[in-house]
């Protein structure tokens, strides 16, 4: 039989995951902080919950896909401690976080699970609102392989692959180096994009010999469009690349290791979203050259 | 009837695109500073001149391959403006300078081949040495359409694409951007294995996970093995790499452009050379973090 699947966090990727779900023939009670958000996976079969805790206390398979650490803190202990999802887990129940959260949190997370019998993954993924869409994410995994298992029904319907990275924390801790080089690869496109325009030169023609060259990237086919029209329409948030940028940073700085370029790019991000009065796509970096 | 050949500087690249020529049927005249560099040249039919003025001398078509701007500006000028190889052009001949030197001195280069009704074009190439031995290098030129045209049988044998950028001075900006981006590629990639190393985990692991990822690259392709493996044999060297990022931050310099990334990747490539005993590959930065 199916689990039930109790599903926490219904923003840019986790409604189309949600969706794809329902979709599947799974049971899915949802809950999100705006409710109004939940309108079309409540259309397509699933069930509101009033609390983020109801969903939990109701489920044998809980995800949680929110935007940053404090939100998943709230979700998860609740406010002053109250109400909070996670101690109405039913014991033997999975809880899969695919929210990007220090890997930090990640184990407080996992100890605090382990308490009341209740497996925990974090399973930060990629691939984007489309690849949300389309059921293709990547999920970066980190916990016990025997609960990973259990999860593959659920992963495979909302990922097309899955790596199981070690203990808990480790598939934070990949992710975060992963958006750490994403931050990078546009940051450096852009740099290069902005050096290329000041000599007066079109920087579409450093992408068409990019395109042909070691210098290709994914990068580069999916935001240099971007770059070059100034259209930083939010795929994936400058603010969010950010926040995972400073967890990086402080990941780095805990572990005691230098980073200079991240560093750079961190101040780099950061100008942008202080002067930012939209919101907007990590592409919108350029702006740092380019108003 | 073909044109005769002058080709200077039989490094890593120069010896295998002379080597090219040869092979095509041009007749080729060649010099290098280190002699001995030339035995394989002459032995597959190149001819040995005595000093690069006499290659000069003797071509309808030159081409030059060196180091960097100093090296470049000796084999033109001369030692005190002596013997140098520019003045001995004849009228109406083509010059293409391959190495990578500043967007200035090409256009420099350019003035004074435009006095002695000599057509110039600055004409960097990316693609390696096994690019070079493969006859498919990319070739980066600023200059005149014209002329490109008439150099096309030469770039045809050495090079599987030719990009007119603009004119003189246009090749050398777009390659110094072109290696800002992959020296960053290269540095994103080191400190995010470094920092996933000192947290624990196989660096592998995010390799593997990147391959499938819009983080993929063709650095990661190229290097990341490299960097694994600690294996920095000298693909292209990291002292040449260094000299591209200085040239590139020099040209931001002039231009008013800030770069902060590749401001911080030159401090990181900096200390690692200084600090090298051997030469090595650039991929060698990796030995910022991991001895």
């Amino acid at each position: 039989m199916k689990p039930s699947v109790g599903f926490i966090g219904l923003g840019l990727m986790g409604k189309p995951m949600s969706l794809n779900l329902l979709k599947a023939g799974f049971a899915v009670t949802v809950w999100n902080r705006t409710a109004s958000r939940a309108e079309e996976v409540v259309a397509a079969g699933g069930t509101l919950a009033t609390s983020a805790r109801e969903v939990a206390a109701n489920c044998d398979f809980l995800i949680t896909i929110v935007s940053d650490p404090p939100a998943l803190e709230e979700v998860l202990w609740g406010t002053n401690g109250q109400g909070g999802a996670l101690s109405a887990l039913k014991s033997g129940a999975i809880y899969m976080d695919s929210s990007t959260v220090s890997p930090d949190l990640a184990r407080k997370i996992a100890a605090a699970c382990a308490k009341q019998k209740v497996r925990f993954l974090d399973a930060p993924v990629t691939g984007g609102d489309w690849g949300a869409r389309k059921g293709e994410l990547l999920f970066m995994i980190g916990g016990d392989g025997e609960t990973i298992k259990e999860a593959e029904p659920l992963l495979g319907v909302m990922g097309k692959k899955w790596f199981h990275l070690g203990p808990n924390g480790a598939g934070q801790t990949i992710k975060l180096a992963m958006n750490a080089i994403l931050a990078l690869q546009v940051e450096a496109l852009a740099e290069a994009m902005a050096l290329v325009s000041a000599a007066g030169l079109q920087p579409e023609k450093l992408v068409e010999v990019m395109q042909s060259s070691m210098a290709r990237s994914g990068v580069l086919d999916v935001k240099s469009q971007n770059l070059l029209k100034g259209d930083y329409t939010p795929s994936f948030p400058l603010r969010l690349m950010l926040k995972d940028v400073n967890l990086a940073m402080e990941l780095a700085k805990e572990l005691g290791v230098t980073l200079p370029a991240v560093a750079a790019a961190q101040a780099t991000y950061g100008a942008v979203k202080r002067d930012a009065k939209e919101d907007m796509d990590y592409s919108g970096v350029m702006r740092f050259w380019k108003k």
